[in-house]
C-alpha cells in the first residue's frame, strides 16, 4: 500500500521526518509533556518578484496525517540507532494522529505571515508531522504560484506542463502537474499525473522520433498515420522552415483523407521571428486552421515578452524553468509552535520572530468585489464583515469532509485570482497586498514578547 | 510493492512518462520500427559557476529498468484516453526492458558533452524510459555537485544534510540525503533516508522545542535528561548569548554526572561574530570540548566566506539552498538518440546539436596522477593510455553486477575529486576542464551532418 499523494509507501510515513522531531519527542515524552499544541504553517517573506501565494498541498497533508504510523520495521530501525528508549518506541508503535487541521482551502490566494495551515494536536503528534508538512506545502505552493504567473503572462493562450523530465524528482513531477493545473494550465505531459489527478494528458513527438527515420517527411507521415486526427508536428529537428514545409505537405495529405493537422511545434530559435514566418507559410498554404505551439526554455518572463510583441503563437508547452520554480526555487515557509497547553507562545530569534496563538485570517472586499485587505486575527476573534479563510478539514484525527475535486480547486483559484487587482500580478517587483494584524493579536504579541524576554534574557543585559 | 529508489509503486512505473513517449512508440510500432537504438544521456552546458559534474542517479535508473512494466490499471487508463490501438496496448502489456546499460559509475566526476549513461535497447523500450531517466539523473547529479561544492568550501568541517523540509518533494529529500552523502556530507536529518541508505542520522532540537517549555533553561535540561551523551543545544531561540550561558549551565550539570555536552547550535544572526563570542564563553567556562554547529541559510558561498575569516565553527548543517541547488536548480541534461538500427544519427537544431553514435569517454592523467584531459570517442574505438569511464551495468535486461554500496560510491568520489586540480573547484567561474573529441568521432559528426542536411534541408535553400 502506498499513498498516491506523497508518494511514499504507507509503511515509511513515520520515518519521513527529521531526526530531531523524534529526539525532541522523546524528551517531551520523558517529561510527560504531550498536552495540546497548535503549530502554524506560514511564509515569512515573499521570494523575489512574488506578491501572492496559492494555497496548494493540503490534500497531501491530510492524506499523510490520516495514514501516519510507525511500522514494525521503522521501530526496529529506530531501536538500532541506540538513541531511543523502549517505552518511547512502544508509544510510537501505537501512534496515530488524533488532532485537528484548519487550513486555507487549496486554490485560494494568500499572503505572507498568514497561516496556510494550523495543526492542533497532542504536542508529539504535531511535532513529528513538521518535516513532511513543510516539504509538501512549500513545494506545491511554489509550483502553483509559478504556474499562475505563466498563465497570467500568456493572457489566455493554453499552457501544457512539460516539466516532468527536469523537475526535482518524481514527487515534484506529479505535484507540478497537479499544482499547475490548479493555477490554470490546460494539460500535462505526465501520464501518471494525468491518470491520478484526472488532468488532460498531452504530447506530440520528440526530436529522437524524427531522427530515427530516414527523413523528417517520412517521420511526419508515420506519426500522422497513427494519429490522423491529433497530430502535432515538431518542425525544428533540422531546420524550422524546411520542417514547416514538410508539415504543410503532410497537412495536405491528411486533408485528402478528411483529417486536419492540429499544430506545428517550435522548440528552438527566436520564437517571435519563427512563429511569424511559420504562420505566413501555413496561411499562404491554406492552413490557417493549423495552430502553432511553442516550447523550450519558456517561463513567465519569456511568455510575457512574446505576448507583448504579439507573436502568433496559440499554445505553449512550459517545462524546466516552471517545474523547478527557477527564479524562486525555495521559500522560507516555516511551521511554528504558537500555542502549548492553552498558553500562546512565540519565537524571538532575529528576523525569525513568529506571532503567538492560533489564528484566523479575515479577508475584506471592496464595492466591486475585489480583495481590499486581509486581517490576521486570533482564532477566538470574530471580525464582522470579513470572510474567514481558514476552514476545518480534520477533527479528532478524522477528515471532516471528503477530498475536494481538483476541478473545484481550480475553479476556486480562478475566482480568487480574478478578485485580485492586476497591479499585484505584475511579474517584477509587485506591490505588497495590504495585510494587517487585529488589535488583539498585536497586544498579545507584545505581552508574550515581554514575558519571554523577562524569563529568558533579562540576566544577560 | 514499491521501488525504494524512485520512490513510486512498481505498478505505476510504466505511466511515469511523458505522453509523447507513448504516442511516438505507437507510431514506431505501427511502422514496425523497433530495431536496436542507442540513447545517450549528457549535459550540454554547465549551469552558472559549475565546472564538473558528479555521476549520481544510476542506481535509480537500473532499479526502474529492472521493474518497468505496465499494470492492468495502467493499460486500462491508456485505453480510456482513446488515443491508443488495441494491438499496441497488448504489446505494452507484455513490455519488459531487454536492453543494455553502459554508464559512468556513480561517484565519478564527468564533464559537459560526456555521456553519463547510454541505453541500448529496442527503440520503443529505450524511448519510453527517457522521462524517468532524465528526471532522476539530472536531480541527483545537481544535488551531488552542489553538495561537493559545500564540502570543498567547508575545508574539512563536517556537514549534515538538513534539507528535507524544503527540498522539492519527498523524492528530492531522499535523493538529497543520498547524493550529498556521496559527495562527502557526514550525515542526514532525514530518518527514512538514513534507514534506506545506511547514512548516519543526525538531529538536535527545534525552536519549537524551546518554546514549549516555560523557559529555555528548563527546555535544555529536559533534552539533556533524555540524551545525556548526545546533546546539542540550540541557543538562538530568544538570544544567542543568553542561550549560550544557559548551555554552559547545562554542560556543567552534565559534567556532574560524567557526561559531556556535544555542541551548541547557532541558527540565526552573524555566524562569524556570534561563533567567536560563543567560543569565548565556552572556553572561559572550561568547555573547550563543546563544539559549535551553525545552520540556517547556508550554502557553499557562505561556507567559503566563514572558512576564509576563520570563524570558529566546527560543523555545519546545510539545508534549503543546497537541497534545491538554489543557484542552479536545473541543467540542460538531455537523452538523445545517437544510433538506430546500426546507423549513427544526430540532431541539428540550433544550440541543441548532438554527437552521433554510441560512445566511450577516455580519461588521461598527468605524471602526478591528476586528471589531464578527457577524450570523447566512439564506443568501437580503443584509445590507448586512457581510462574508459563507461562500464556495463545491464545486459539483455539483467543487471550484470550487484548494486554498488553507497560507501564505495562515496570513496570513488573522494578518489576522483582529489585527482581534479583545485583550480577547477573554485566556486565562481571555474575554467573548463579540457575535453576533446577523437578524430573518428569528429569525422563521423561531419559526415552525418552533411548527409542529414542533404536529406532534409536542401530543398529549402
Amino acid at each position: 500500500m502506498s499513498s498516491p499523494e506523497l508518494p511514499l509507501p504507507l509503511d515509511d510515513l513515520g520515518l519521513f521526518t527529521d531526526l530531531y522531531e523524534l529526539t525532541m519527542s522523546q524528551a517531551f515524552f520523558r517529561q510527560g509533556m504531550n498536552a495540546v499544541a497548535t503549530f502554524s504553517l506560514f511564509t515569512r517573506t515573499y521570494p523575489d518578484n512574488r506578491g501572492y501565494f496559492i494555497a496548494a498541498g493540503l490534500e497531501a497533508v491530510l492524506d499523510y496525517l490520516c495514514n501516519l504510523s510507525f511500522s514494525v520495521e521503522s521501530i526496529d530501525y529506530l531501536k538500532s540507532t541506540g538513541m531511543f528508549a523502549n517505552d518511547f518506541l512502544e508509544y510510537l508503535k501505537g501512534l496515530k494522529f488524533t488532532g485537528s487541521v484548519r487550513a486555507i482551502p487549496e486554490g485560494r490566494l494568500y499572503f505572507t505571515e498568514e497561516p496556510a495551515i494550523e495543526i492542533t494536536a497532542p504536542l508529539i503528534e504535531a511535532q513529528l508531522a513538521e518535516t513532511l508538512i513543510i516539504n509538501q506545502v512549500n513545494l506545491q505552493c511554489l509550483l502553483a504560484t509559478k504556474a499562475a504567473r505563466c498563465v497570467w503572462a500568456a493572457q489566455g493562450r493554453g499552457i501544457a506542463d512539460f516539466a516532468s523530465r527536469r523537475t526535482q524528482g518524481t514527487d515534484a513531477a506529479l505535484k507540478m502537474a497537479r499544482a499547475s493545473y490548479i493555477a490554470g494550465f490546460s494539460s500535462t505531459s505526465n501520464v501518471l499525473a494525468a491518470s491520478r489527478y484526472g488532468i488532460p494528458p498531452v504530447g506530440t513527438m520528440a526530436h529522437s522520433f524524427i531522427s530515427s527515420f530516414s527523413s523528417e517527411l517520412t517521420a511526419f507521415r508515420a506519426y500522422a498515420e497513427s494519429f490522423p486526427d491529433r497530430t502535432v508536428l515538431l518542425v525544428d529537428t533540422y531546420d524550422t522552415i524546411t520542417g514547416t514545409w514538410n508539415a504543410v505537405q503532410v497537412a495536405k495529405e491528411l486533408e485528402e483523407n478528411g483529417n486536419n493537422l492540429v499544430a506545428v511545434r517550435l522548440d528552438s530559435g527566436n520564437f517571435n521571428e519563427l512563429s511569424r514566418k511559420v504562420r505566413r507559410i501555413l496561411d499562404s498554404s491554406g492552413l490557417a486552421y493549423v495552430k502553432i505551439l511553442a516550447s523550450g526554455g519558456l517561463d513567465e518572463y519569456e511568455l510575457e515578452a512574446l505576448t507583448e510583441v504579439g507573436a502568433p503563437i496559440d499554445m505553449y508547452g512550459v517545462g524546466t524553468k516552471a517545474g523547478v520554480s527557477a527564479d524562486a526555487p525555495w521559500s522560507d515557509m516555516g511551521y511554528k509552535l504558537v500555542s502549548y497547553d492553552g498558553k500562546p507562545v512565540m519565537k524571538l530569534s532575529r528576523d525569525k520572530a513568529s506571532l503567538p496563538g492560533a489564528k484566523q485570517v479575515y479577508r475584506t472586499k471592496d464595492m466591486k468585489g475585489m480583495f481590499a485587505r486581509d486581517i490576521i486575527a486570533l482564532e477566538s476573534e470574530n471580525l464582522p464583515g470579513g470572510l474567514p479563510l481558514l476552514e476545518e478539514f480534520m477533527k479528532k484525527g478524522e477528515r471532516t469532509s471528503p477530498a475536494t475535486s481538483l476541478e473545484e480547486i481550480r475553479a476556486r483559484f480562478q475566482e480568487d485570482f480574478s478578485a485580485l487587482d492586476d497591479r499585484f500580478k505584475v511579474l517584477k517587483n509587485p506591490p505588497r497586498f495590504p495585510v494587517g494584524l487585529s488589535g488583539k493579536l498585536e497586544r498579545l504579541t507584545s505581552e508574550v514578547r515581554e514575558e519571554l524576554l523577562g524569563a529568558n534574557v533579562s540576566d544577560s543585559d
